[in-house]
């Protein structure tokens, strides 16, 4: 069923395994015991930081085949999306897999583009054991946006940290002992505020958010306090405050303490990473290990991911264009008794 | 429904219009009249070959939803990819339209890629009104995966010319006049024998293609001659050579005169394009333009579009790695009375 621009599930797509997997710098963030699998070395043994973000993203897929008691043969479909050049990753770690695939591209929105996608295949009986995923690393993405780490180049407070590391999910139309499924998605539209500054994305993208919370809570009629929490994939600490403020303006009151950022959950204040998190995996490793680990135990039942994607490139940027951002919403929800 | 790894739509998604726009080169082919729109100049007006593209992309767009006789506030979601990194093409046309928007990346095989998603998404109910569409660009294209053209360089006979132009097309649940309709997609896995040399990419998707058709024919049962038409993306006259021998090799003979490659068939043999046309509008123009002319003038009732795609970035290459490829099958068929 479709309302305004969400999708509503009718037939729940389940949500069988996640899995997320992080390098040293998520190793030593507040989330750390929610990963998978943690390296302590930004290569993985790989000969260049492109491989090693391959291979990220195919530990993650296999771990999460793995938890829902599958194999790589039963998988229907892999939807995924990277943010490397033609995303290689993603394309990369599907001849892996070896299953049908389909490429996406969202920048940082692609967790919950792919999530999305993958729930409508299997909500629709298109498809019953849907894989979806995505990743990213520091270095791999330093290098291609703006300089190579070695160079040592120093940035402004306003920019963010991306994350090494790699989430991942499997969607079955059956239903699973803990009965964690998609209940809706809504699809972002770009937004562009006119920020040319690739080093304050969270500002670029908070517009976007904002867009698709609205539309979110609009298409679907819901009060300020349907969700346990939501939150944002990766505006950061300026972004996250922008977002509030356009939301308030906007008339939509979230409750302060259930409205967050990936971003500024997955490091710690102390680490060195100015403004937060950022990069496809910040909102898929969070998401994937942490939050539904917190839905399992039954800390939260209905949540709302809003991942922002800043959709540039170094192209657009040295042609003076703005920054194109998207948001992407998945609600998130636990069927069941609510008291156990 | 779905058989095998092919989605079957019986609900039919209808193609309510389409368009193919291109450039100077196409404008000298044997389909220049097929096209909606055809530029003399590559730079379209715009200061550069990447914003040409986003131009092409964005007029085929336009012109698929005028002829649909909507407007862009009637799309509910666009979906579109092409070759560019960060598919800024796709992205900044998207800001354009301002409407949701779900970024795809299947390099040249974009075409098929979005074609199928669209047709599920309508034939699914999650949605009434889709565009989809690509585009790629000869300069543009060039300056990023090899040499900008101004250098002159020159090229193998194995080698494949980007084809310049854009091709859109609106899905929808309502039945049109012509009754043209998706009637099935089969999804591509990540196929790659070994081939490393960007310089023959026809071979190199050519097992691609073959997997695709295989499965496509074996997960609907279908006759050797059940199609009017079957056409590969862009393999070119060396990839669709490979292509027929390796059919008839695994047991499928396709009737000669009806195995085709939208690449041999959007440049003249005089036309210095060596071993024929690629990029992703490639199969985008000749389809949306063509193919779609002949299906609803009659000649054609039921075609097989299989869009192939070579998932390499610049970095993948001089990385040492092979050519992941991949390809996407979309059946397109034409209901009402054959003796019309």
């Amino acid at each position: 069923m479709i309302q305004g621009r969400t999708w509503v599930f009718e037939n729940r797509p389940y949500i069988a395994a996640s899995s997320a997997v992080g390098g040293p710098f998520e190793a030593n963030g507040p989330l750390a015991e929610d990963f998978d699998f943690l390296h302590g070395d930004l290569w993985l043994g790989q000969d260049s930081f492109e491989k090693a973000e391959k291979m990220l993203l195919e530990q993650a897929c296999k771990k999460a085949v793995d938890k829902a008691g599958m194999k790589a043969d039963d998988i229907q479909f892999f939807l995924s999306g990277d943010l490397m050049n033609q995303v290689i990753s993603s394309s990369f770690a599907a001849r892996t897999l070896a299953v049908p695939y389909l490429g996406l591209f969202g920048a940082c929105s692609t967790s919950m583009e792919s999530l999305a996608l993958g729930a409508l295949i299997v909500s629709s009986g298109f498809g019953d054991k849907v894989l979806v995923g995505t990743a990213s690393h520091n270095a791999a993405v330093e290098k291609q946006f703006r300089y190579p780490t070695e160079y040592g180049g120093q940035k402004p407070q306003t920019a963010q940290w991306t994350v090494t590391g790699a989430g991942a999910a499997v969607l079955t139309s059956k239903k699973t002992k803990d009965e964690i499924y998609v209940a809706a998605a809504t699809v972002g539209r770009v937004v562009d505020m006119g920020i040319s500054d690739p080093f304050n994305m969270g500002a670029a993208m908070a517009p976007a958010a904002v867009d698709t919370i609205e539309s979110h809570f609009r298409d679907l009629g819901l009060s300020e306090d349907e969700y346990d929490l939501i939150l944002t994939g990766d505006l950061g600490k300026i972004g996250h405050r922008i977002a509030g403020d356009l939301l308030v303006k906007h008339g939509l009151k979230l409750p302060e303490e259930k409205f967050g950022d990936c971003g500024l959950m997955i490091y710690d204040e102390q680490q060195p990473v100015q403004a937060g998190g950022s990069g496809c995996a910040c909102s898929a490793c969070v998401t994937y290990g942490h939050v539904l680990n917190r839905m399992k135990n039954g800390e939260l039942r209905k949540v709302l991911i809003v991942a922002t994607g800043a959709l540039l490139s170094p192209i657009s940027y040295q042609q003076k264009e703005t920054i194109p951002c998207i948001a992407h919403a998945v609600a998130i929800e636990k069927g069941g008794d609510p008291k156990k």
